[in-house]
């Protein structure tokens, strides 16, 4: 399929916020989504200093998904820093509407941040995959990458919005 | 006692690459750091899109630590993405010398990093700790953090170098 695979623009925004609900709602916590269509320009489109980079996989002119979209599927990811190996993105969505899996979309838009982050200098790219999801997994590992909580341990922690605002809150003595 | 903690600077990379040896030896995989004080520099100080923020525990003026050395702590973080919760940090490492420990510092660079976090409205902070860690999941446990790996099943993965420019360097038919 001759998608194309671009670089998102503030205008995407809206059809990156539905993607990111149906991948949610996949992953089980769609519950969790508070970012708004107007956060994601602000975050990615209208500061010096960009939270995350994005692209879309969009289909050829004229052409629509059933439910009437012309983009299918993106990319979310962040200029990391890795503290050993330096420079690094950390791919936060990789995703493909459903009806456009098995025909490489997936695999074009990992090239392309891939790419991105080799411009960049990023040599490696870290990401997190529930689980209980296998068809990521065997993608993933079928691009040559491996699990490093599985082979070295590593755990995700996170502090939550009430667990930061008391830690920003304290005052030391 | 009464280290300063403070934004690092460029002139401040020798000793945070010094620190995070020592954190790579106590992790067990030192001989992965490829990162250099040059690097540190570059990539943290010298863009107008800085890879990576980082603030320092200074010993007071006059103080010095066994080997000689004034900076005793540090926090390397990230301003990164949730694209379910929107802006958040990525804490890389946190990490206060062995002689240092248990007197609060590594608590007051964690509530550095979450007033600048709430300060960028990112109101989450998300990290890495090994299995076996139990003194760092202790520590970061009794401030208010969570296993998300064990809660939701979320694993690290990665690409590594050749695995990227394996990805890059492929050109789509």
């Amino acid at each position: 399929m001759a998608c194309r695979i671009r670089p998102a623009s503030a205008g995407d925004c809206r059809d990156i916020l539905r993607m990111i609900k149906e991948l949610g709602a996949y992953e089980k916590h769609s519950y969790e989504t508070q970012v708004t269509e107007e956060a994601l320009i602000e975050d990615g489109f209208s500061t010096q200093h960009p939270f995350y980079q994005s692209i879309v996989a969009e289909l050829p002119e004229g052409q629509k998904s059933q439910e009437g979209f012309t983009i299918v599927g993106f990319a979310l990811f962040i200029f990391s820093y890795n503290s050993m190996k330096g420079r690094v993105i950390y791919l936060e969505d990789l995703y493909v509407m459903p009806a456009f899996r098995g025909q490489g979309v997936g695999k074009r838009l990992l090239q392309e941040v891939a790419k991105i982050g080799r411009d960049q200098h990023c040599n490696q790219i870290q990401f997190a995959v529930l689980d209980w999801n296998q068809p990521a997994i065997d993608f993933y590992r079928a691009q040559g990458a491996f699990d490093l909580t599985k082979e070295t341990g590593y755990h995700f922690f996170r502090f939550g919005d009430t667990a930061v605002m008391k830690l920003a809150e304290f005052e030391a003595q």
